[in-house]
Formats: C-alpha cells, structure tokens, sequence
C-alpha cells in the first residue's frame, strides 16, 4: 500500500472551518477500525461536550499534541459572489468543490482587479455554501504537494503517532483557521480531567529564507505570539538529544492552536512543531517527505521524554 | 396604547457601552411590574455575580437568547474632543445628549477634515463624560425610524418574547459595541448553572443586496465568526417548518455577542437571528415593521422548538 | 541608601515578554529578604500553577493590584535581522543586551529605510535570542530617566505598597507587552479562591495634552477598552477625598493588564492608576518624582477604602 494514500484522503476530505463534521467521521471511523493495531487503545471523547472535535487520551497523559481538522475555504454570498473563510490564496481558475441542496459542485474560482472572489459554474449555487479546492494530489520522489497539506499533514503526523503512542493525548480542533473556538474547550478539559500543561502544535508552517524544504521538522521559537522561551528551550534540548534533524523558526507573525492555550486560562505551555511548506493555502501547498519524517520521529521522541 | 411606546422608551435611554447602569435599572423596573402578566414567571439573576447585565430564566431554559443592553457614543476627552464608544456614524450636526457635574447637556457633533471628532456646547464638559445621540423616534406606516434600533429592537423583541416564553433564557449583555466582557460571564453561568449548549442573538443586521427591508428577519449564516454550521442548517431548518419569512445572510465583517460565545470554553453553538436595518450606527436606523414581527414570530417558533 | 536605587535595579533586570523567569527569581528573593519589616507577611503563589506570574496574598484581600514584569524588546531572526516583542520604540544606535550560548551581547540596533530592524554586533548572535535595551539610569532632581519604566516602576510601586499593604493582592503578570496570557489564569485564581471583584492596574501611561509631568499619578476612565464607569466614578470619589494630587485620563487607545479582565469569564472590575510617562517605549523614558510618590500614596489610599 502506497504510503501516503491516508494523506491524500485526508486531502479530499471537504471540512472548511466551522463545518468540520466530515473529517470528524472520518477519523472516529478510522480510530474505531485502527486501534486494535495500536500500541495503546485510546480513550475517545468526542460528542455535545466537544461540538465537532475529538480528544484521544492514552495511558495516563502529560503531554497534549494539537491538530486542527478544518481548512481555508470560500462561503457563497449573494449572486456569485465568494467571500473566504480563513485566508486561502486566491488565483482566477483555482477548482474548487462543494454541495448544495441540488447536488455537487465543480466549479471555478475567479479574482477581478479589486481582489473581490466570484465563483463561475453553470447554475446559481445556495446562500451560505462552503467551497473548497480539489485535490490534485501529487506523490513524487521528494515531495508531496496537494492543497490542505495544511493541516491534514499535521493530522497524518498524529494517526500514526497514535499507532506507537503510550502515555499522552491527541486532539483534533476545529475552527484553526478562521479564529478559533474549540480550543478554550478543550484546554479546560484536558487540565480539569488530567492535569495537563503541555502542549505540541501539529501543523504545517512556512518555507522561508530561514527555513528550508527538507533541512527536517520546525521548532518554532515564536510567531504572532511568543509562547513562554523556558518551555521551548526545553523542547530544543531534547531535539537536539534526539539527533533528528530539525530547524528553528523565528518569525513576528503567523499563528496556530498556541494562541488559544495562551489565552486560556489555565497554565498550559505550548510549541509549534511541524514541517514547512510552501504554496501556503494555496492548491499546491508543498512539503519535503524528509520533513514529514522528521516531524513524525521528533514527536515520537518528545512524547515519551517530555 | 402605541404599539411602540415600549421600544421608543428603550431607544431614549442613555445607555453606552460601559454605563449600561440606566438601562438595567429600566429593565429590572419593568420586569418586576409587567412578569405578573407573562406566562411564566422568570427567576432574575443580577448583583455583583453579573456586573450590570440581567439573566432571566424562564421554566426549564435550553436555549439562551442575548440582546446587548449598550449603545455606540462617544466619549468627552480633552478640550472639546471626543472619542467613539464602539464604531458610531459620524456627521457634523447630530445632536448630543448627556450630562456631567454641572446638569444635563445637549450639544452638537462636529468632524473635522481628519474626521477627529469634537462637540460644540456654551461650556466645557467634565472629562470622561459620555454622550449618546438625541433620539428622534419616527414610527410612520411601514417603518420605525430612530437612533439605538440596533439593539433596543433586540431587547425590545426579548421582552416581547418574555409575555409567552415557557422555558428559555432571556440575557441582557453589557459593553457588546465595544469589544465585549459580559458574555463570557454569562456563558460560564448558563452552560454551569443550566447546562445551556444553544443561543440566538437578538440583534440588529444591515439591510445590504442580498437582505432587503420587509422581507423578513434575518439568519445569519456567518458573519466574522463562522459558527458551527450544523447548528445553523437547524435553524434554518426550523424556519423553514415554521412558514415565517426570514432571509439568510451572509457576510465576511460584522460581529456580536456570538463572537465571545464562539471563544468561551463552553461547547455552545449560537446564531445570529434579527431584523435588518439601514443608516446602521447613526441617529437615522430604520426598520421596516414586517421585519419586527417576523422577529419576534420566529424567535416564538425557535424557542419553542430548539 | 539611594531612595531609587531599587527602581534601578528593576529597569536594569532583562526580563522580555515571554521570559521573565529572571524577574521571578528577582522578585522572589527580595520578597523572602524583605517581608519580615513589612506590617503584613504574605501568601507567596507561584509556581507550575501559575508559569512565572507571582502573587501575593495579604490579610484578607478585596482588592489585586496588577503589575507586569515583563518589558518590551527584541528577538533575533535570521541572519542578522531582529522582531519587535512588543511595540518597542526603533531608533538606528540604541543600545541593547542579551546573552546566547557564546556568552554576553552588548549590541546595536540599526533600523532601515523599510523600517526593518537588524543588530550590529562583531558575531551572528543564536536564532531566538532575545535582546533588550541597555540601562543608562538618570537620576535628576524631578525625574527618573531610564528605559523600562514601564513596568518597572508599576513593580517599585508593589514593592513599596507591600511594605504596609495590611489587606490586598498584589499580582506580578506576564506577557502584557505582547499580547497576555497570565492574566486570565490569575483572574480565574483570585476570584475563585479568594472572591476578588475589584482591580488596580499599577502601570504606566502617556504624558498627553492632557495628562502632563509633575500633575499627579493618573486616573484612567478608559483606553481601547471601556471599564465600568460607576467603578471608575468610585476611584475618582475615593481619589478626590483622599486629598491626593491626581490627573483624569481618557484615551482611545492603549491597553493593559485590565483587557484581560475586561475578557474574562469572572465580574470582576477594574481600573488603571498609574504615573505618566514621555518617550515610550524608548531607553529614555521618564517619569516625574511628584508622580511616582502621588502614585504610592493613591494606592495607599484605594488598598485601605476599597
């Protein structure tokens, strides 16, 4: 079996924030079909308590790693106009897909002169409906490069984290991209019910001129905001024990789940880990497979010495 | 007696964000005289534990309707400045209402080229004295005209769905113009206290191209926030079964108190359900009246029925 | 002994936004040393609950006084470029220090024509060090000069208020200069186990046209956010009976430790009391020494009424 064919379904799987309810099927069914294979079956918390997120907790956890389920997309306003959810990039031509209640959509993405997002398709398309990119999803020898690597990329990293995973909690979030929401909810669970006070986000980040394709997995010092420097001094330490290879990120803007373990009030450290990409939020995000790897074994490594 | 007499005493009360003082007294006044008359008798929550916001709970509550209590204004800062109290419509001439140390005050805006904002008045004003728009309330055949519609309309709308209301919560939220701070309290108290997972938000909309005067009160669909989109299909839904007529709306901007409901650590879907108006944050909003009823028809049919 | 050569010593610790584990250390010691000559010993909280945040409980607390530790600086990026931890004021020349795995930096910042920052400096400087300006204390006859005033001078006010502080909390916070995040866990703290409602910011604000050297501490009525005014309108009672020299403020702008109060999901309310300061943010700030004592005094005051 190809070993990437899990990411690409990931890929497809239409789940714009704040309509995450296909992505959370998906992955109740494939934890409820893939644990008998797991080191560890988890606990799964999931239903009213978590609208549409899903908290795996296995052993007794220290340590929470935070995925977001949802992506960037596009609502339908009025006529044929487009309006985004989150900040995807946007191209006259990009294909895009949705339903509405006449059935599926393929349709086309168009961008005029004042940057305002039109769709073109042969009939008019319901108020309100979500929109995402297709999936070209593309396997090469180094790379891989499909639209919503982020953070199906980051989901990926913790379905097969869970396949070895001892003691710790793995969260699937919603809402990521357009501002978040079930993070506050989650943060009080996992403190109030285990007592945690770490955190790992695993997501997908930047290429730049400071972090390159396939130089290994990013620890990100700060972004928007500066997550507290001993916890991630801690973090750098044991990366460097580990001898995987990794890089640092500084950078002044960007964001992730960590923004809301900031805010929280519950005193819960938190650092970015994940692979770089670019194309960002666009159809064509890219990513080195060394990087993915990489991402993969340092949380193997943090999460059974954090 | 005028069918509006009510909602033209709410819009003439001096009320901005931060000193909603005036309207709470008004409202604990005519709950206290008016419950006698309504269906069921409301336990009212107030005092220290709520600042200056109202909890009114009806029977056995499953769903929390919030209509913000504070109005956009402005502030007196140095010499004859002003600066806003959440975003209002700014125009040379529009009358000012208030009062400081030395009695009440009436004077008159004026924006300079730089659109810096100052009154003019026969003497200075005490510093950090607040001040409203004069209200002018025009109830002609087909229309309500008046400063504050938005939300004097939403609380206006509560107390009218308060006379037949069995079970439900009723909020009355404070500083919503200005960037919040009461809702997360409430939020903590209905989803502890009553165990609430669903809201509505009593407020006012903009009338744009795709929501028109008179053809029925809004659902919003998202606005800045996207809330959790099964929770609005359900809405819309029940709208649908009720045979009122409504208008879905779609928007990129826009905000109330959803938004900090979406942020609370509590899994509480909510939607935006209101009436649309024009000349938004000036001393001329208009609604039309079908809308107004269409209002208060749905909001009896969702409480009913959520 | 120098009356401010405590103050000094605070302007002098390095101690940015998200790593203000030296402050803690400093803080702790001087408590341990100190509180045996003050009139009440407190509680000392702290610890994994509470991250590097510090709070001191005194006698039977109804009122927290807020100061943050934290300071305004600069990461290393890439290269030999630098981030802003907050809004630091950019001037090509300034003096700034921090220490990497090499040792010690003393450093010069240099600022482009794009208004992008680098330093200058005889090596490349460690990826995610921080950097902070260089202390150069004045001491004149009215003023103190030095950089870090803000907040340094909000803790000198602490320290001095702790020495006869009979019944109060005195919270040192983190993170204020970048956007929070210990607040809310002190706020969920002080009102859950101690039934706190009330609130003084001790930070330091702006010499404004209206606010100027030398008139007394300041009184905020509002900032970006709009506390609530019958707490503020008590202040000013309380201010105007205790004979103190005091200025009003009221700004549009500007943020402290009492946004996240303002946010939090507890009624609590608060108020910014704080002297004013010209050339913010830069190594040469400076406050009038008619300010810093009309500060201690106020506080003095409010502890004991409120």
């Amino acid at each position: 079996m190809n070993q990437y064919k899990l990411l690409k379904t990931l890929c497809e799987i239409h789940a714009p924030a704040g309509d995450e309810a296909n992505m959370k099927s998906f992955l109740l069914n494939y934890v409820a079909k893939h644990q008998k294979d797991w080191k560890v079956k988890p606990q799964v918390y999931q239903g009213k308590d978590f609208q549409d997120a899903i908290v795996l907790a296995f052993g007794k956890p220290r340590t929470a790693v935070f995925a977001h389920m949802d992506s960037i997309g596009f609502t339908v306003r009025y006529q044929n106009q487009l309006i985004p959810i989150g900040g995807p990039d946007v191209e006259t031509g990009y294909a895009l897909k949705g339903e509405d209640s006449l059935g599926f959509i393929k349709c086309e993405l168009e961008v005029n002169e004042e940057n305002q997002l039109f769709y073109k398709f042969g009939r008019g398309i319901d108020r309100g409906t979500s929109l995402t990119f297709e999936c070209d999803f593309r396997d090469t020898k180094e790379y891989i490069q499909s639209c919503y690597l982020d953070n199906r990329l980051g989901i990926y990293n913790c379905l097969k984290l869970a396949e070895t995973l001892e003691n710790g909690m793995i969260v699937f979030s919603c809402w990521e991209e357009h501002g978040g929401g079930s993070v506050p909810v989650i943060a009080k669970f996992m403190f109030e019910e285990f007592n945690i006070r770490q955190a790992l986000i695993s997501d997908i980040t930047w290429v730049t001129e400071g972090v390159e394709h396939g130089k290994g997995v990013a620890i990100s010092m700060r972004d928007r905001n500066v997550p507290r420097q001993s916890f991630i001094r801690k973090i750098i330490q044991l990366a460097e024990e580990s001898g995987i290879t990794y890089q640092l990120e500084v950078e002044s803007g960007g964001s992730s789940d960590g923004r809301e373990l900031q805010q929280s009030p519950y005193p819960i450290d938190w650092c970015f880990v994940g692979a770089p990409e670019d194309n960002v939020h666009s159809p064509n995000e890219i990513v080195h497979k060394k990087d993915i790897t990489s991402m993969l074994s340092l949380y193997q490594y943090l999460m059974e010495k954090l």
